[in-house]
């Protein structure tokens, strides 16, 4: 006996059931359990996941039992539905469907309406239905059919309904006259047969060639990419579902949709979504039409008004998902003659703001447990509550000044300011040198990688289901879609819009939260969960109430501590605000940039007597000082790691002529001395030059200055009655006899200015591991630090051989094309430099079992690398301070799923 | 009972033996060998290094026990001596001497002569003893004791003697009349008073105070560097030697010398050494006079003519001291009333071409076994032997063009050119910026530094067994000594010879091998040995054949093959005359920068059109294809790596604007458009940029256009009956994937080519291992490479975070202040960057047992390296066709240290 390779549903039960994802995928197992549930489901089958895998590994054969399985089962549904596929007179129509695992919108292939051929349309027509309907479908069968199986360019028939249109002086496909449509068939018909392969006649051929189809579609090369881009698996395979067609496009009292069972931009509790009267599902996916709200704000006519039976089935059915499937759903809906069909439920896309909300609720309703909560939100999903939005009254002014240019749905939050790609491949390639919006006309599968690269999404087509705004979503891009006061010319690379004219590059800005298209560059704000936690007011909003509820959660569950890297006090009491827990890295570099300080550097640096050096260095102390008194305070109780100066010297020298001349002037010395020393100290590969403790190590007076600050300024407040909590750290240590001596150096300054200001204080003197050498002797190194702070940043750079400021000559190429499935800059590459922290982790607690150890490099952040962090037993993690909200929630994640 | 800490010998017997070198140190134990074997040598007695090590751990107190042993042993002394210590009329005279396990020339101090004060001279004067000798004891006692012990300046008391030189009109120390000696001791005294501590008048308290400063001269910075320099051990403490006083100063039949048993600079089997009459030890290291030569070629009169019974002697000793220790030995001697005493015995220090010939002629002698012949040989004295001496014609334009300055004693062969330095501090930074010649009156310890740093070193004074030309041999520099034609004003920053100047800076070549010291800069040319090789003649000297002979052995020692880094014909059939079994890397992009291509190469890389890149391509290819048939060829039947285009590709265009408007005339384009391309590549830290295997996958015509020129050559060469073996190597792969990729695509062209010509050829597709990250990911790495190649110099870079071309900045510093030991660039860093190469060994050959597994980076030709390379159990190293010879002996060492 063969394996079962094919699940049946329908008629108010089902073969297989809702928890089978893997083998029916995620579309098959949301049938089967609608159909389990007894909600009206068109009937139909499910071949398995593990049909496509093997169909891939036996060289596109299909294995030995399916063709004799699907035959038993076609019949089963006709039988069932007393039609029969293929019959002229009492056709059975049939949909073949993709649904993976994962949910992959957009990514695999839909074809409807299959088994229509000429012969069987004319027979319907002659047997009374309606020429424009059976007409329409088969036309769209067509589309689909040439376009996803048979590969002929969309645009082919696309010309031919818009030259359809235009003759007819109609707007959409759907006003076209019967004859029209009789027309247009024949047209399609035959650039198929120009394309190469013909339309096949027998339906049963078309069925096959739609379930090939699919199945070949789990290997394309957009699907590959979307797998990688989102880490999912290559070995899953996809289901096919071969489902009866229900028909919302058989007349004003039909309909097709799709609803989320709450908001999926707010969370709110309320069922919202989209449809289309007489249209089939692909009409509001496509976006070609603008549809209506299912139920609008502004109390306007809804599905309630238009189909107040079905619209009272949808409620009850979304009640019932989303009571079984504890989670908001995604359904697709059609409604036929009146009566409502579900083809499709599945979890729900969500913005941050809607998943943080829906997670609260939920919990708070009682359907989940708050570890469940937490589960639920992504945390690089709170960025978009935290990311900034425009400034009201700059974004006032633009408006009123004639800068709004458009208005369309506001498809995912946030705001976005950047130079204008129309093209998913200039936007990629423009990334590399600052912020681009994506305009288009619509976004496609094949846009993913310029999707991505982009700071927020634009189209002048779709709706809030489009492609653009789903991915846009998942992403975490401002978007708008279906602006279509937009007029796209992306051959031209122009972008025309209310009478004006925009060139590629050209600066457009886009508030994601209410739809606005702005000419220009905007500023930025805080959100209102950011301004709510810096101001330490009260939550008064669902949204903040469920934001600061869900951190409160994560910080009970998680074992790593969460530290901000700040330089300035503002920084700090930033951190401290979103929650971080000490300082994980203080750059004292910052501090010597400043423009009242530069030139005291520079003396310093260029000094050729040691009064000099000296004056410099006595100019600094205080101002050091002052900077270490500002952070200590904002962060009282606290630890606060500063980092001894890093940078080579060189970084403070002037280049231009002005500059060198001005600096020759206050020093009393010759421009040519100036540039001669400048040039003198600049360097080939200054990342891995003369800086760090070898600058500590060769000209240790500025490292003295340095630490002598850090303890006057704890000294000053510790007699103040403040608890400052400083602690030493030493970059780019390679070695331990490097470590050693600085160590007995920085002992040595700490204990004279204690004794010279009679005070007490314990201050930990530790090392970053940051050169892929210090990982290999972590032991030795060990010997003489009291803690280790991971810097994976340089650490990825050594150990790669990236250096991150030339690394876009060829890593968006490597993302691209897949030599790299992630950016080990955004996020940690734990198979390679992992490895170096692991054992740097393992060889540190060799030599003192309980070495704090900690990462600050920007990993510290992200939360994939937040897990492995975990897995390595790391004390803390410290990361920019507008990121320590989401690395509170990744690190009580990363615990949950260690435990 | 206390642990014995003393052991006399003298009068025909010893309580210690030769083989104690440890506990004895070198000077002792040879003492006591001698003194066993019945050789004539004052008696005395050894304080072991344990003591010294004791005296060390408590704090500079001497160990319980040792004192009474010191006194039982000066008792017996003064029994078997009929003398007393400190006894005015009868007294006995002692010498301290420090002498630890490894012999380390001038780091530790000797004090002659103690056991006198101002009462005991003048009672022995009283007594009838000769005035002028033993005041002139007296004052070397106070000179060496005030020096040594108290620290005063040596030149405090060079002063008193020079002007008592010029009141008396005399030229020489030792023409001084009793009165003015009188003198100066007088004066001696009170310089010593004046600086502090008085001269201790008891004379077990000069003893005691002698023993002490041995004890801490073990421990001050100029013996740790050299014991650092050299990789000594810190822990094993120096022995001090008490021994009677003999006098090579008590008149005309009385003398001291140093002699080698064999010839310290050729090997050449006769006594070798130089003696000063009525002179003191100190006289003839410390190159104030300048010696008699023992045996002089010229027939000259020698040692044999005015001492004929001490010469007889002397000859019999060498011959049972070579006998017994089967190796060339150091003596020292002192004549007293014509009757010889050896004072020290130990194994000589020799040149590399000396080295050479002694261990070949003592295995052909039956005295050592051809390992041992090897094991005498340290590798990088080779180098020696074939490093570049001057063009003799060129030398003899020079000195017939009156550009010969001067003439010294030829201390260590080779020839050196280069700027002068006249302090080791300036030479030490100098050294940076190109070849040093260190100049001074003579050398010291305190020089250490500064000689390693100079190509050459050149002195006004001292001879053969000076500090300069010991040290000098022990490095392998060039050396003249003794050049007194030369004065050296160091303060002034000038050297005047002959009445010309010479300026610090200024350009001078010295031949060490003749002596000469020539004016301006002379070019080099092959050493004979190398000619020999090169030309492939039979040895004709007792030298080459020595080292033919010697490299013969290695190779029936060793593991490992011996590949050399060659890019040229001309390189490849150099290094396949020194002895090279293949080219373990051919860079290719050497090829790229010759005159004749770059145009081309910037072409491709400028191209804006496909057609201009295809052409730069296509011309190319059959010059690359040339380039890789020359090397196949001198290669013919031994492997063959080429590795695949390495640089960042802004490294071939040009930045003089003079250059960018050739290019950008050649190819039609605007200047500004060539400035701004290259501008465009340029990168910020090009060491990890946009290079290697990156490149490779970013624009894979470059590599597809490399490996068809290979595939072509191959074939080609096949095709005539040769048999050509090349390997494919891509560089910088820190990626599985890129490897996967990269093999796929060249395994296309490979095949593509290979049907086209129809030929059969197995072309292995290898990778380099110089990102750590590959080293981390080897096994995976392993699954798509034939073979591994460690670029060690990569990887150092990348593993310490150390830009080569930057280091410059502190490595010197590092070095020099001990924070690292040695350079890593030089020697591999074992510790760290060796847990990278061992690691990857391990991993790849997991995946691969048996993965052919090499080194090309520098590494590859210094043996330490190569005796952590014989560990990890690599295949071959590939080095620099020169040091193919040093390579083959080194692994041959590893190999017999491993078995």
């Amino acid at each position: 006996m063969s394996e079962k390779w094919i699940y049946f549903f329908g008629d108010g039960s089902a073969e297989g059931s809702g928890d089978q994802k893997e083998l029916l995928g995620g579309k098959g197992a949301g049938l089967a359990e609608m159909s389990g549930l007894g909600i009206p489901v068109p009937p139909g089958f499910t071949l398995t996941t593990e049909a496509c895998i093997r169909y891939h590994a036996s060289d596109k054969n299909y294995p030995p039992g399916l063709e004799s399985q699907f035959a038993e089962h076609l019949h089963r549904l006709e039988e069932l539905q007393e039609r029969k596929f293929g019959d002229p007179q009492n056709p059975l129509l049939l949909s073949v469907r993709s649904g993976g695992p994962v949910s992959m919108p957009g990514m695999m292939d839909t074809v409807l309406n299959l088994g229509l051929n000429r012969e069987i349309v004319d027979a319907q027509i002659a047997a009374g239905v309606d020429p424009r309907f059976i007409r329409d479908c088969y036309r769209r069968l067509l589309t689909m059919y040439g376009d996803v199986v048979l590969g002929v360019p969309h645009a082919l028939f696309e010309e031919v309904l818009a030259e359809a249109r235009r003759e007819e002086g109609v707007e959409t496909d759907y006003e076209i006259s019967a004859d029209g449509l009789e027309r247009i068939v024949g047209a399609f018909e035959e650039i198929i047969e120009r394309h190469g392969r013909p339309f096949p006649k027998e339906p049963i051929d078309q069925l096959w060639g739609g379930v090939r189809a699919v199945f070949d579609s789990w290997n394309v090369q957009r699907a590959r990419d979307y797998r990688r881009l989102h880490g999912l698996p290559e070995d899953s395979g996809t289901g096919v579902n071969v489902q009866t067609m229900v028909f919302g496009n058989l007349g004003p009292d039909c309909a097709t949709g799709v609803a989320f069972t709450r908001d999926p931009a707010t969370g709110e509790n309320r069922i919202y979504g989209e449809y289309l009267v007489n249209a089939q599902g692909e009409d509001v996916v496509a976006g070609t039409r603008t549809p209506h709200a299912i139920a609008p704000r502004d109390g306007s006519a809804g599905l309630g008004d238009d189909f107040p039976e079905a619209y009272a089935t949808l409620k009850q059915v979304c009640a019932s998902l989303e009571d079984h499937r504890r989670d908001m759903q995604d359904v697709e809906f059609t409604i036929e003659h009146g009566k409502l069909y579900m083809l499709q439920t599945r979890d729900g896309k969500r913005t941050g703001a809607a998943a943080v909300l829906v997670a609260v609720e939920m919990e708070e309703e009682g359907s989940i447990s708050q570890q469940e909560a937490l589960s639920r939100v992504v945390p690089e999903q709170l960025n978009q509550l935290l990311a900034p939005v425009f400034d009201p009254e700059e974004k006032q002014q633009a408006v009123s000044g004639d800068r709004l240019l458009a208005k369309g749905l506001a498809a995912g939050p946030g705001a976005a300011s950047g130079r204008i790609a129309l093209s998913a491949d200039r936007a990629a390639e423009m990334a590399g040198t600052g912020p681009v919006l994506l305009v288009r006309d619509e976004t496609s599968p094949e846009d993913i990688v310029g999707m991505h690269a982009s700071a927020g999404i634009l189209t002048s087509r779709g709706g809030m289901t489009s492609h653009a705004a789903v991915v846009a979503r998942g992403l975490g891009k401002p978007c708008i879609v279906g602006a279509g006061a937009l007029t796209v010319h992306e051959d031209k690379g122009e972008l025309s819009v209310g009478g004006q004219l925009f060139r590629e590059g050209d600066e457009l800005s886009i508030d994601g939260t209410t739809g606005e298209v702005i000419a220009g560059k905007l500023a930025p704000r805080p959100s209102e969960v950011l301004r709510v936690l810096l101001e330490g007011k009260e939550a008064e909003s669902p949204t903040v109430h469920a934001f600061t509820e869900i951190l409160t959660w994560a910080d009970e569950e998680r074992r790593m501590k969460v530290r901000a890297n700040a330089d300035t006090p503002h920084d700090a009491q930033v951190a401290r605000s979103l929650g971080a827990e000490g300082i994980g890295l203080c750059r004292t570099e910052h501090m010597f940039f400043e423009e009242d300080r530069l030139p005291w550097v520079r003396q310093l640096i260029l000094a050729q007597e040691e009064e000099q050096r000296d004056a410099a260095l006595a100019h600094l102390l205080p101002v050091q000082q002052e900077d270490f008194v500002g952070i200590f305070e904002a962060m009282n109780g606290l630890p606060v790691t500063v980092r001894l100066l890093d940078p080579p010297l060189h970084e403070f020298l002037p280049h231009d002529p002005k500059a060198i001349e001005q600096v020759a002037d206050q020093m009393g010395i010759s421009p040519a001395d100036v540039k001669a020393k400048s040039e003198a100290l600049s360097e080939f590969n200054p990342m891995l030059g003369h800086r760090g403790c070898r600058l500590g190590l060769t000209s240790p007076e500025i490292y003295d200055m340095q630490v002598e600050a850090i303890v006057r300024a704890a000294c000053a407040l510790s007699g103040q009655g403040r608890d400052p909590r400083p602690e030493i750290m030493v970059p780019l240590v390679g070695s331990e006899e490097e470590m050693a001596r600085l160590r007995e150096r920085i002992e040595g300054v700490v204990q004279r200015v204690k004794e010279e200001l009679g005070a007490e204080l314990e201050i930990p003197i530790g090392t970053m591991i940051e050169v892929p050498r210090a990982a290999l002797v972590a032991d030795r190194i060990a010997l003489f630090a009291d803690f280790f702070s991971f810097g994976t940043n340089d650490l990825t750079q050594m150990a790669y051989g990236f250096s991150r400021d030339d690394a876009s000559r060829f890593l968006p190429d490597y993302l691209e094309s897949g030599i790299l499935s992630t950016d080990p800059f955004e996020r940690l590459d734990v198979e390679g430099v992992g490895q170096l922290v692991s054992l740097a982790c393992e060889r540190g607690r060799q030599t003192q079992s309980d070495l704090k150890i900690g990462i600050c490099g920007e990993h510290g952040g992200e939360s994939h690398s937040i897990d492995f962090f975990e897995t390595c037993g790391l004390d803390y993690v410290s990361c920019s301070p507008y990121r320590v909200p989401i690395a509170r929630l990744a690190a009580a994640r990363a615990r949950m799923s260690q435990t």
